[in-house]
């Protein structure tokens, strides 16, 4: 039993950007020489979140859509008193969606579906470097 | 230190179907002889999702209207203009809920609480054959 | 390889209290002397979650607000008709957060986000103590 883990950085381009991880992923299982076992992809920051989604434009859209119309940005946020970043909706969202994704591969491939890719998902209001841990644990 | 890990096959019946998974789990953890670990179930998929509730009859309807009030189907979906196959609701639902549980065990029993079970809801807009992947490591 | 398993309670107020657990959890792991793997924390229950959120008082505030637009208390829950046990609310929010949150550590730190805590939310509707699991796997 192994266990490998890497820091990664990624640029998000703004609010509701989304970026498909799932080749990065790949390949670092892939480097690793694990064949059995587990991935969490974990993002360091409260305002950015993990999932699987197809990633494809209707989607790309339609998923940040749904989230701020849970947590519109004009309401007003307890955080934005405190704290007056403008990013109260932003916080709300990530915590739901959550930061952590755990998914199981075998014969050093991820057991995704054909249309499912996994996902970071920027919810800040700006551009940002993103810390993200990929952490294998395998034989 | 050890890992299992298993593909199972279910057959849901329609969109909103849930299903209970807690038995199917606690006997692929009973016949793996491990006895401390976790368990992560994972679809393979992208408009199914797995968490748990206390599944009984009201729960089983509220979750997914409660999903319903959030992305409803008569909504203007970009994934519906691009693919046309009137589930870019499913998606979103899909994607909010999550694929990946992860569960502690103990003596060969998860830690769940006495009302909470580990359930899939189908999300997609019609019954589908759905793979999920049972991943254990723990000695 | 080693496995670390602990349950330890907490004590809620009621209704929407957040619990910050990060302290704990962090005290956990350097008691362990595992300086790199994964830590899962669990909720057993059906009416509780755990997430990471920048744990000040507006979000505090913010976040459970945000889930009781999505699952208002006065709705009309199947759950409420078959146990008039007043809490169908608490269980659809707790079952779209979710139980269960896998956070990687290195050198035995996890790997937060220096404004992401871990924390525990309390969705039942009244003070209520609570079981969760710590469950580490590292070497």
């Amino acid at each position: 039993m192994t266990i490998i883990s890497k820091s990664i950085q990624i640029r998000s381009k703004g609010e509701n950007d989304m970026l498909d991880l799932t080749e990065q992923i790949s390949e670092f299982i892939g480097s690793s020489g694990i064949s059995n076992g587990i991935v969490t992809i974990f993002v360091s920051g409260s305002t950015g979140s993990i999932t699987t989604i197809e990633f494809e434009p209707g989607l790309v859209k339609d998923f940040p859509e749904m989230l701020s119309r849970i947590a519109p940005k004009d309401l007003d946020y307890g955080h934005e008193q405190m704290w007056h970043d403008g990013n109260g909706h932003s916080h709300v969202k990530a915590s739901l969606v959550g930061p952590s994704l755990t998914v199981p591969f075998s014969n050093g491939e991820m057991l995704l579906g054909t249309w499912q890719q996994i996902v970071f998902l920027e919810l800040d209001t700006r551009a940002r470097t993103r810390n993200l841990v990929l952490h294998i644990i395998g034989e």
